[in-house]
């Protein structure tokens, strides 16, 4: 990883930061593009997963589209330079100001994800005079063929509409006369390892777009979403997710005929090419003999550990001793479920040490918060360095 | 609550917000102060619970002083007018420049979790030519008549010295020049309900005070924490936490002679003032026949169900329905894990009704993020309306 080899250049920079690998990004941007292109596929980055306006500048520039969940996000990216046409806007909560400012920047498809969205949206696209482009976002978790088999608990997530809703409000949402239900959205779910997941997921596409068009609706795109995996574990071995060999998958499998096939990619872009780095503030022994690691990092710049369980892989990099310990790595902040992670295997630490914590690029920094009143931590690009 | 009696005042206003009850905020400061100035308790506030202005400058007015966890609420608290001498700062992770902050501020004490902590600060204070006050935390997890017993998870976390640290470095520790080690400090959890625990802690606390006269230390004032609950299940039933009953335990069995005792309160001060009001966006039915609320506040500004599974009582405060739903109530983030409750039983709701949702006045706000860019919340105070 980068920050092991230019460990050096690190020490003395104010800590905790986000550290960017931009040629990591670069060598992932070009993969992604070039594998895309084979196929014709178009790829939005899901903004959400990092605002970075350096990222957002070199991922504009290799020519992806952006995915956005909220207004402020769209405003993000509308200011970041994304050309409107390629921005999809998903999310089942739009506020009425959002929907207008949407509607003012012509994006290319608003994803809506209720019957009740889709009726607002006609009616703020009316008071604006014009025709929004509109993908129905599709809860995928039952097959339409099998609908009565409701035992997943994705089925009763809050995403998407349900076929259901769909097949009873058709005549209705096709009669809505200032939308212009074009697509059809899914997404099955994040961080998906095994590929053949994907497989799956183009049997419901084909699916769900079959029943759509004999509800007659006219679906010109699928956005199948994202969920390529990342390997949180050893990053080091595939520091580039395989892109390619989810298109082939998709290619073999998605029977969608000429439609456009859009996808969006947050975690799998700029997951793996930012690391938080912290300093080791003190190290104490518990009364159950555990040793701990206080870092200068916590909850607050970092929260997925503490959210979702979450691994992320920790080194020394640093360290010039030869034996390593277990340490148990925890933040500054005034909470509990504040632990990096436990059992850490690392070079014997002492204050002053530097610690990477990898995979750190997705879900960072963007869902940062100033809880203790924490300052944000800042970022370092190697491009700088 | 007051939300539901001024609810008609509150439409119209840009939703979330926090609604803060500052009459129900004065009593509760009333009854806290009332009941300690009988045992001459000293009261500090926990401000990483909330660092609103206004609740900050009632709570000075009342006297109470600050617990910190940072040096950034360090600075807040001293920007909000607070008198030094009345703040503690704890935290395990303190950096160079908190602790240089601190020593410069002449706080009543700073609070050490590490052995590693208090020689860097012995150092600092050097530095700064100074002698600091200092208390020592103690990690209270193993009665330290009973060191063996480890089978507590707690004594596994990181808060606090260990005893057998303390006992191990006993003679450095009192050997730190610039030190003024005079105090305990510890905190037996958070969120206690049942109020015989504070008994179990003042025998702890009785015996830890012993076990430090032991080794020679002077003790001349216990901080004995906070941890006092409030109740989300009900909060109507209960506005004002029982301060009173809990002095009252602990003046009972607490036996630390004429020793300064001091409190630490968060929760139990700002929680039950506080509501977050959100407004409904859309409805719907998932395929397993689950109805949706999607309201306009998310994780973003009250984490606490996402992040500990916390319950927080909702209630819709402008239906005008007789009739009741049952209703998963869930936000705008693009999160499965944003949702607030299921099953909530509620007036029938729809597009447009005010939810509140209780009990949010600690840890909602300093928790906030900005994840998929959204706006912090704002702030309205019973006392303008």
């Amino acid at each position: 990883m980068l920050s092991r080899q230019i460990a050096s250049r690190l020490q003395g920079l104010e800590t905790p930061f986000y550290l960017y690998d931009m040629e990591l990004l670069r060598q992932t941007l070009e993969s992604v593009m070039s594998a895309a292109k084979r196929y014709n596929y178009k790829v939005h980055y899901a903004i959400k997963a990092n605002y970075d306006p350096r990222l957002l500048a070199l991922i504009r520039d290799y020519g992806l589209g952006i995915d956005c969940a909220s207004g402020n996000e769209l405003r993000c990216a509308i200011e970041a330079g994304f050309d409107p046409k390629t921005i999809v806007y998903a999310g089942v909560g739009k506020r009425d100001k959002e929907l207008r400012y949407a509607i003012e920047q012509n994006i290319f498809a608003i994803n809506c994800e209720s019957i009740e969205e889709l009726q607002v949206l006609n009616r703020l696209a009316a008071e604006a005079g014009k025709r929004v482009d509109v993908a129905l976002r599709i809860n995928p978790d039952i097959d339409p063929k099998t609908n009565h088999c409701i035992d997943t608990g994705q089925a009763d997530s809050k995403f998407g509409i349900s076929y259901e809703e769909v097949l009873d409000h058709a005549a209705e949402l096709q009669g809505l006369e200032n939308l212009h239900i074009r697509g059809l959205h899914l997404h099955i779910g994040s961080q998906i390892r095994e590929l053949h997941v994907f497989e799956n997921m183009c049997l419901k596409v084909n699916s769900i777009v079959d029943y759509l068009t004999r509800l007659g609706f006219a679906v010109d795109f699928v956005d199948v979403g994202g969920g390529l995996g990342i390997n949180y574990d050893v990053p080091e071995n595939e520091p580039i997710p395989n892109f390619a060999s989810m298109f082939a998958i998709v290619h073999n499998h998605l029977k969608v005929g000429d439609r456009e096939v859009h996808f969006e990619f947050g975690r799998s872009i700029v997951g793996e090419c930012g690391e938080l780095i912290t300093q080791v503030l003190f190290t104490k022994t518990t009364a159950t003999g555990r040793r701990l690691l206080i870092v200068d990092a916590s909850m607050t710049e970092l929260i997925r550990p503490a959210l979702y369980g979450s691994y992320h892989n920790i080194e020394n990099i640093t360290s010039e001793e030869e034996l390593q310990s277990k340490y148990t790595v925890v933040g500054t902040a005034c909470e509990s479920t504040d632990v990096f992670d436990e059992n850490v295997g690392l070079k014997r630490t002492h204050r002053g040490d530097l610690l990477a914590i990898k995979s750190a690029g997705a879900y960072g920094m963007s869902m940062a918060s100033r809880y203790n009143l924490h300052d944000l931590p800042g970022a370092v690009y190697s491009d700088d360095l």
